[in-house]
Protein backbone atom coordinates (compact mmCIF):
# COMPACT_ATOMS: atom_id res chain seq x y z
CA UNK A 1 0.00 0.00 0.00
CA UNK A 2 1.50 3.76 -1.05
CA UNK A 3 -0.11 6.95 -0.05
CA UNK A 4 0.15 9.25 -3.01
CA UNK A 5 -0.33 12.91 -4.57
CA UNK A 6 -3.73 11.81 -5.51
CA UNK A 7 -4.52 10.25 -2.97
CA UNK A 8 -4.11 13.72 -1.19
CA UNK A 9 -5.80 15.87 -2.84
CA UNK A 10 -8.32 14.39 -5.51
CA UNK A 11 -10.54 12.12 -2.65
CA UNK A 12 -10.58 14.90 0.19
CA UNK A 13 -11.98 17.23 -2.41
CA UNK A 14 -14.56 14.69 -3.97
CA UNK A 15 -15.82 13.48 -0.16
CA UNK A 16 -15.95 17.60 0.90
CA UNK A 17 -18.23 18.00 -2.04
CA UNK A 18 -20.60 15.82 -1.70
CA UNK A 19 -21.07 17.33 1.68
CA UNK A 20 -21.49 20.41 0.58
CA UNK A 21 -24.12 19.21 -1.52
CA UNK A 22 -25.70 17.68 1.00
CA UNK A 23 -25.28 21.31 3.22
CA UNK A 24 -26.92 22.95 0.61
CA UNK A 25 -29.74 20.40 0.70
CA UNK A 26 -30.89 21.18 3.95
CA UNK A 27 -30.51 24.91 3.63
CA UNK A 28 -33.04 24.48 0.70
CA UNK A 29 -35.40 22.26 2.60
CA UNK A 30 -35.07 24.60 5.76
CA UNK A 31 -35.73 27.82 3.76
CA UNK A 32 -39.20 25.84 1.93
CA UNK A 33 -40.08 24.58 5.05
CA UNK A 34 -39.84 28.11 7.12
CA UNK A 35 -40.84 29.95 3.80
CA UNK A 36 -37.57 32.02 4.04
CA UNK A 37 -36.89 33.07 0.27
CA UNK A 38 -33.62 31.03 -0.68
CA UNK A 39 -31.94 33.31 -2.13
CA UNK A 40 -31.75 35.14 0.98
CA UNK A 41 -29.39 32.07 1.99
CA UNK A 42 -27.65 32.37 -1.70
CA UNK A 43 -26.52 35.63 -0.80
CA UNK A 44 -25.59 36.00 2.70
CA UNK A 45 -22.20 36.34 3.68
CA UNK A 46 -20.08 37.16 6.64
CA UNK A 47 -19.20 40.64 6.15
CA UNK A 48 -19.90 43.09 3.53
CA UNK A 49 -16.12 42.70 1.93
CA UNK A 50 -16.72 38.49 1.89
CA UNK A 51 -18.27 36.39 -0.60
CA UNK A 52 -21.68 35.39 -0.77
CA UNK A 53 -22.41 31.78 -0.30
CA UNK A 54 -23.19 31.18 -4.04
CA UNK A 55 -19.49 32.48 -4.96
CA UNK A 56 -18.22 30.62 -1.84
CA UNK A 57 -19.53 27.09 -3.39
CA UNK A 58 -18.44 28.37 -6.94
CA UNK A 59 -14.85 29.04 -5.35
CA UNK A 60 -14.91 25.44 -3.85
CA UNK A 61 -15.97 23.82 -7.01
CA UNK A 62 -13.06 26.27 -8.97
CA UNK A 63 -10.52 25.43 -6.58
CA UNK A 64 -11.11 21.83 -6.76
CA UNK A 65 -11.15 22.08 -10.54
CA UNK A 66 -8.11 23.55 -10.96
CA UNK A 67 -6.13 21.49 -8.39
CA UNK A 68 -7.25 18.44 -10.32
CA UNK A 69 -6.53 19.94 -13.81
CA UNK A 70 -3.29 21.46 -12.96
CA UNK A 71 -2.01 18.44 -11.31
CA UNK A 72 -3.02 15.83 -14.32
CA UNK A 73 -1.76 18.41 -16.87
CA UNK A 74 -5.38 18.67 -18.23
CA UNK A 75 -7.37 21.81 -19.32
CA UNK A 76 -9.22 23.43 -16.64
CA UNK A 77 -12.92 23.04 -17.86
CA UNK A 78 -14.60 26.61 -17.70
CA UNK A 79 -17.59 26.51 -15.59
CA UNK A 80 -18.90 30.16 -15.88
CA UNK A 81 -19.96 31.68 -12.33
CA UNK A 82 -23.87 32.36 -13.25
CA UNK A 83 -25.79 29.88 -10.32
CA UNK A 84 -28.12 32.26 -7.92
CA UNK A 85 -30.32 29.35 -7.00
CA UNK A 86 -29.54 25.79 -4.56
CA UNK A 87 -30.37 23.56 -7.55
CA UNK A 88 -28.15 25.15 -9.91
CA UNK A 89 -25.45 25.46 -7.45
CA UNK A 90 -25.97 21.72 -7.10
CA UNK A 91 -25.80 21.58 -10.40
CA UNK A 92 -21.95 23.23 -10.07
CA UNK A 93 -21.18 20.55 -7.55
CA UNK A 94 -22.45 18.12 -9.97
CA UNK A 95 -20.26 19.44 -12.75
CA UNK A 96 -17.23 19.64 -10.65
CA UNK A 97 -17.59 16.26 -9.43
CA UNK A 98 -17.90 14.44 -12.54
CA UNK A 99 -14.84 16.32 -13.69
CA UNK A 100 -12.79 15.09 -10.69
CA UNK A 101 -14.01 11.57 -10.98
CA UNK A 102 -13.19 11.53 -14.52
CA UNK A 103 -9.18 12.17 -13.67
CA UNK A 104 -6.75 8.98 -14.12
CA UNK A 105 -5.04 8.95 -11.19
CA UNK A 106 -2.37 7.90 -13.30
CA UNK A 107 -1.72 10.91 -14.75
CA UNK A 108 -0.96 12.95 -10.92
CA UNK A 109 1.54 10.27 -10.07
CA UNK A 110 4.84 11.59 -9.41
CA UNK A 111 3.92 14.88 -10.14
CA UNK A 112 4.79 15.91 -6.78
CA UNK A 113 7.85 17.36 -8.01
CA UNK A 114 7.02 18.79 -11.36
CA UNK A 115 6.79 22.54 -11.39
CA UNK A 116 3.46 24.24 -11.18
CA UNK A 117 3.02 27.68 -11.91
CA UNK A 118 -0.27 30.13 -10.98
CA UNK A 119 -0.21 33.67 -13.05
CA UNK A 120 -1.39 35.99 -11.35
CA UNK A 121 -1.25 40.16 -12.04
CA UNK A 122 0.61 40.56 -9.21
CA UNK A 123 3.23 38.36 -10.24
CA UNK A 124 3.42 34.13 -11.13
CA UNK A 125 3.51 32.11 -8.34
CA UNK A 126 5.48 29.19 -8.33
CA UNK A 127 5.20 25.54 -6.72
CA UNK A 128 5.99 22.01 -6.80
CA UNK A 129 3.35 19.25 -7.58
CA UNK A 130 3.35 18.67 -3.60
CA UNK A 131 4.21 22.02 -2.19
CA UNK A 132 0.78 23.06 -4.50
CA UNK A 133 -1.19 20.79 -2.82
CA UNK A 134 0.00 21.54 0.47
CA UNK A 135 -0.05 25.15 0.67
CA UNK A 136 -2.46 26.29 -1.89
CA UNK A 137 -4.79 23.63 -3.35
CA UNK A 138 -6.31 21.96 -0.04
CA UNK A 139 -5.79 25.62 2.33
CA UNK A 140 -7.64 27.09 -0.37
CA UNK A 141 -10.62 24.44 -1.38
CA UNK A 142 -11.50 23.69 2.39
CA UNK A 143 -11.70 27.95 2.76
CA UNK A 144 -14.74 28.01 0.86
CA UNK A 145 -16.29 24.82 1.80
CA UNK A 146 -15.36 25.79 5.63
CA UNK A 147 -16.78 29.40 5.27
CA UNK A 148 -20.42 27.90 3.38
CA UNK A 149 -20.77 26.17 6.30
CA UNK A 150 -19.84 29.48 8.49
CA UNK A 151 -22.49 31.84 6.41
CA UNK A 152 -25.34 28.49 6.60
CA UNK A 153 -24.57 27.99 10.57
CA UNK A 154 -24.86 31.68 11.09
CA UNK A 155 -28.00 32.25 9.50
CA UNK A 156 -29.46 29.88 11.91
CA UNK A 157 -29.54 26.41 9.47
CA UNK A 158 -29.25 23.75 12.50
CA UNK A 159 -26.49 21.57 11.37
CA UNK A 160 -23.56 20.40 13.39
CA UNK A 161 -19.79 19.59 12.34
CA UNK A 162 -20.59 15.98 11.66
CA UNK A 163 -23.26 17.71 8.85
CA UNK A 164 -19.59 18.77 7.53
CA UNK A 165 -17.48 15.87 8.31
CA UNK A 166 -19.78 13.46 7.25
CA UNK A 167 -18.79 9.47 8.16
CA UNK A 168 -15.91 7.63 7.09
CA UNK B 1 10.82 11.53 -5.12
CA UNK B 2 7.77 10.58 -3.80
CA UNK B 3 4.72 11.98 -1.66
CA UNK B 4 3.71 10.59 1.75
CA UNK B 5 0.74 10.48 4.24
CA UNK B 6 3.31 12.76 6.48
CA UNK B 7 3.58 15.08 3.50
CA UNK B 8 -0.24 15.39 3.16
CA UNK B 9 -0.88 15.97 6.81
CA UNK B 10 2.34 17.16 9.56
CA UNK B 11 3.85 20.22 6.98
CA UNK B 12 0.10 20.93 5.65
CA UNK B 13 -1.05 21.59 9.60
CA UNK B 14 2.54 23.54 10.31
CA UNK B 15 2.19 25.60 7.56
CA UNK B 16 -1.51 26.27 8.83
CA UNK B 17 -0.85 26.99 11.93
CA UNK B 18 1.71 29.50 11.31
CA UNK B 19 -0.63 31.71 9.25
CA UNK B 20 -3.64 31.09 12.10
CA UNK B 21 -0.70 32.59 14.57
CA UNK B 22 -0.28 35.39 12.11
CA UNK B 23 -3.99 36.36 11.92
CA UNK B 24 -4.20 36.28 15.59
CA UNK B 25 -1.07 38.78 15.77
CA UNK B 26 -3.09 41.09 13.11
CA UNK B 27 -6.09 40.75 15.40
CA UNK B 28 -4.39 41.84 18.84
CA UNK B 29 -2.20 44.84 17.07
CA UNK B 30 -6.07 45.61 15.57
CA UNK B 31 -7.42 45.61 19.02
CA UNK B 32 -4.71 47.46 20.78
CA UNK B 33 -5.07 50.05 17.91
CA UNK B 34 -9.02 50.76 18.25
CA UNK B 35 -8.36 50.41 22.04
CA UNK B 36 -11.21 47.24 21.62
CA UNK B 37 -11.16 44.99 24.97
CA UNK B 38 -8.96 41.83 23.31
CA UNK B 39 -11.70 39.48 25.19
CA UNK B 40 -14.18 40.55 22.61
CA UNK B 41 -12.43 38.86 19.71
CA UNK B 42 -11.15 35.98 21.98
CA UNK B 43 -15.16 34.79 22.96
CA UNK B 44 -16.93 36.66 19.23
CA UNK B 45 -18.28 33.40 17.99
CA UNK B 46 -20.78 33.10 14.27
CA UNK B 47 -23.25 31.83 16.22
CA UNK B 48 -24.61 31.52 19.55
CA UNK B 49 -24.19 27.73 19.92
CA UNK B 50 -20.42 27.77 17.66
CA UNK B 51 -17.64 27.65 19.58
CA UNK B 52 -15.91 31.48 20.33
CA UNK B 53 -12.49 32.27 18.74
CA UNK B 54 -10.58 30.57 21.19
CA UNK B 55 -12.13 27.23 21.38
CA UNK B 56 -11.67 27.34 17.54
CA UNK B 57 -7.69 27.61 17.97
CA UNK B 58 -7.92 24.73 21.20
CA UNK B 59 -9.88 22.48 18.65
CA UNK B 60 -7.28 23.44 15.48
CA UNK B 61 -4.60 22.39 17.72
CA UNK B 62 -6.65 19.08 19.51
CA UNK B 63 -6.85 18.17 15.90
CA UNK B 64 -3.40 18.88 15.02
CA UNK B 65 -1.54 17.14 17.50
CA UNK B 66 -4.12 13.76 17.38
CA UNK B 67 -3.44 13.37 13.78
CA UNK B 68 0.21 13.80 14.50
CA UNK B 69 0.14 11.06 17.49
CA UNK B 70 -1.98 8.69 15.98
CA UNK B 71 -0.45 8.64 12.69
CA UNK B 72 2.89 7.87 14.69
CA UNK B 73 1.16 6.23 17.27
CA UNK B 74 2.84 8.80 19.77
CA UNK B 75 1.40 9.85 23.03
CA UNK B 76 -1.22 12.49 22.38
CA UNK B 77 0.44 15.65 24.43
CA UNK B 78 -2.38 17.11 26.51
CA UNK B 79 -2.79 20.45 26.92
CA UNK B 80 -5.63 21.92 29.06
CA UNK B 81 -8.08 24.44 27.11
CA UNK B 82 -7.46 27.28 30.07
CA UNK B 83 -6.34 30.19 27.38
CA UNK B 84 -7.97 32.96 27.54
CA UNK B 85 -6.09 35.55 25.99
CA UNK B 86 -3.96 36.25 22.78
CA UNK B 87 -0.65 36.07 24.04
CA UNK B 88 -2.29 32.42 25.70
CA UNK B 89 -3.82 31.27 22.27
CA UNK B 90 0.41 32.75 20.37
CA UNK B 91 1.74 29.78 23.27
CA UNK B 92 -1.02 26.98 22.36
CA UNK B 93 -0.31 27.15 18.93
CA UNK B 94 3.77 27.33 19.63
CA UNK B 95 3.77 24.35 21.84
CA UNK B 96 1.33 22.69 18.73
CA UNK B 97 3.75 23.26 16.58
CA UNK B 98 6.70 22.05 18.82
CA UNK B 99 5.27 18.63 19.19
CA UNK B 100 4.70 18.39 15.16
CA UNK B 101 8.06 19.85 14.41
CA UNK B 102 8.96 16.70 16.90
CA UNK B 103 7.10 13.75 15.50
CA UNK B 104 10.01 11.91 12.83
CA UNK B 105 8.33 11.37 9.47
CA UNK B 106 9.56 7.84 9.47
CA UNK B 107 6.85 7.29 12.01
CA UNK B 108 4.46 7.89 9.78
CA UNK B 109 5.86 6.23 6.69
CA UNK B 110 3.75 3.24 5.30
CA UNK B 111 0.92 4.09 8.07
CA UNK B 112 -1.95 4.49 5.25
CA UNK B 113 -3.21 0.94 5.84
CA UNK B 114 -3.15 0.64 9.43
CA UNK B 115 -5.94 0.73 11.48
CA UNK B 116 -6.85 3.54 13.67
CA UNK B 117 -9.70 3.51 15.98
CA UNK B 118 -11.57 7.21 17.28
CA UNK B 119 -13.15 6.20 20.21
CA UNK B 120 -16.74 7.99 20.57
CA UNK B 121 -19.53 7.92 23.10
CA UNK B 122 -21.45 7.54 19.82
CA UNK B 123 -19.58 4.53 19.20
CA UNK B 124 -16.15 3.83 17.83
CA UNK B 125 -14.97 4.99 14.27
CA UNK B 126 -12.53 2.82 11.88
CA UNK B 127 -10.32 4.55 10.00
CA UNK B 128 -7.50 3.32 7.73
CA UNK B 129 -3.95 6.07 8.38
CA UNK B 130 -5.27 7.02 5.14
CA UNK B 131 -8.88 7.44 5.30
CA UNK B 132 -8.34 8.88 8.78
CA UNK B 133 -6.19 11.92 7.35
CA UNK B 134 -8.68 12.17 4.29
CA UNK B 135 -11.78 12.12 5.99
CA UNK B 136 -11.02 13.42 9.10
CA UNK B 137 -8.09 15.18 10.14
CA UNK B 138 -7.19 17.22 7.47
CA UNK B 139 -11.28 18.43 7.06
CA UNK B 140 -11.53 18.69 10.92
CA UNK B 141 -8.25 20.75 11.27
CA UNK B 142 -9.18 23.42 8.25
CA UNK B 143 -12.66 23.56 9.60
CA UNK B 144 -11.49 25.35 13.44
CA UNK B 145 -8.58 27.68 11.15
CA UNK B 146 -11.25 28.53 8.71
CA UNK B 147 -13.92 29.12 11.45
CA UNK B 148 -11.75 31.33 13.54
CA UNK B 149 -10.44 33.25 10.14
CA UNK B 150 -14.14 33.82 9.63
CA UNK B 151 -14.87 35.21 13.24
CA UNK B 152 -12.12 37.61 13.01
CA UNK B 153 -13.33 39.04 9.18
CA UNK B 154 -16.81 38.60 10.47
CA UNK B 155 -15.36 41.43 13.23
CA UNK B 156 -14.35 43.75 11.53
CA UNK B 157 -10.62 42.64 11.06
CA UNK B 158 -8.91 44.09 7.79
CA UNK B 159 -7.69 40.52 6.54
CA UNK B 160 -7.97 38.61 3.37
CA UNK B 161 -7.70 35.38 1.85
CA UNK B 162 -3.80 35.67 1.77
CA UNK B 163 -3.26 36.25 4.97
CA UNK B 164 -5.07 32.83 5.38
CA UNK B 165 -2.86 31.79 2.56
CA UNK B 166 0.16 32.56 3.22
CA UNK B 167 2.91 32.71 0.30
CA UNK B 168 4.69 29.36 -0.69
Amino acid sequence: MSFTLYDASIPVMLRSLGQLASLLEKAAAHAEERKIDPSIFVNARLAPDMYPLARQVQSASDAAKACAARLAGLENPSFPDTETTFPELQERIAKTVTFLKSVDPALIAGQEGREIVMKRSSGDIHFTGASYVQGMALPNFFFHVVTAYDILRHNGLAIGKLDYLGRP
